[in-house]
């Protein structure tokens, strides 16, 4: 992992292991963040993450380095704690079943998404439907491997690596039957919006908005002309 | 396979076997499908059933069947089959890319439309998304294992069973880098409609517009009333 980050060109890579809580609070670790200018967040258990560092000083630093402009990312589970409310897990290669899926507060760096991963790899769009039926107020995002979404100010993001973002917009949406409650019974939800985003097309998280490749670089230019 | 069907009310059940084209002309299998009110097609290959049936006395017997009101079924390949426009091939559980699909002309019973099967099971909104940004006037069909679409007069269909059909709609769309041409880039594609439908939903192919069960039902009973 040191030297992934090296051949980035980071000059200097402290690795952080913190596996319970009490030692989110130990000086020794929390000296480890003196002078940090990003922080990356392995896979895992997402759960794991927040239960073990939520609200611990080790957490207050993440959310300070993050304010002063550093750079805060993850992959996997690591991606998924990113959000305020976040997917914990649900059936993969599936519809959505009404019921099948479980959610909790993330860290809430980004506020009103709902983050997936490994997206199309392992068939999760059903169970991203499923997240965004039960609040469209969330906008769904559902990540590719070796992909990711590089999200400026918390309201724009932009899509790097070879495969493609998924945003699944409810706000368009005129009926479902998530509010039922048949237990197991497939999702039923209408007239969604989805974005499928590649390399270099970014997305206006507020406005809802999708811009391609194209016309961000027609955008650029405008600029540079003016 | 006949006790399946016996099971379902059906009161005799005959089995056409071709596997080569001479056999779709020969009088003794055309014979058997004398007096026939439905035909069910198994799974396979679809470009193995198109190449082998497609334009022979046979074919033409499917074809009269179904203008007489005959039902014309068929599971996986033999769904797919059933639109003017087929889906042959192309990767599951990977977000589409440039150039990766195979296409070709099926049977025609079902106009406007593309077939998608094992849907949800092997995540394949990817690819069907590819064929639709490839000319939005068809509309992707994805339909899951144990779920089915009723298509009545070619316009309505209802879904039954227990999984999803999924309806992507490229009417909408706004922008897509499909025919840039780059080979093997990530499909993006901006402003899909897509409908998630389940048991008793049902969808018009000419508004492109979906119905809930609840509405369906109160329409039913609205008619009643009068």
């Amino acid at each position: 992992m040191r030297r992934v980050f090296r051949d980035l060109g980071v000059r200097e890579v402290v690795e952080l292991d913190i596996r319970e809580r009490q030692e989110a609070r130990e000086e020794a670790k929390i000296r480890l963040l003196d002078n940090v200018a990003g922080v990356f967040f392995s896979g895992g258990d997402q759960r794991r993450m927040t239960s073990q560092l939520g609200d611990t000083p080790i957490y207050g630093r993440f959310q300070e380095i993050y304010d002063e402009g550093g750079v805060i990312c993850g992959t996997s589970a690591g991606a998924s704690v990113m959000s305020d409310v976040m997917l914990i897990s649900g059936d993969s290669k599936e519809s959505y079943r009404l019921g099948d899926l479980q959610m909790g507060p993330g860290f809430g760096l980004i506020r009103g998404v709902i983050i997936d991963q490994h997206f199309a790899e392992r068939g999760r769009i059903g169970r991203l439907l499923g997240a965004v039926a039960q609040n469209p107020r969330y906008i769904g995002l559902g990540i590719d491997e070796n992909t990711a979404v590089v999200v400026e100010g918390g309201m724009h993001l932009r899509v790097i690596g070879e495969g493609a973002v998924y945003v699944v917009d409810g706000e368009s949406v005129t009926c479902s039957n998530i509010a039922e409650g048949r237990q197991h019974a497939a999702l039923s939800i209408h007239d969604v919006r989805l974005q499928v985003l590649s390399e270099g097309d970014s997305y206006d998280l507020a406005m809802r908005l999708p811009m391609s490749s194209e016309q961000g670089r027609e955008s650029r230019k405008d600029a540079a002309d003016k």
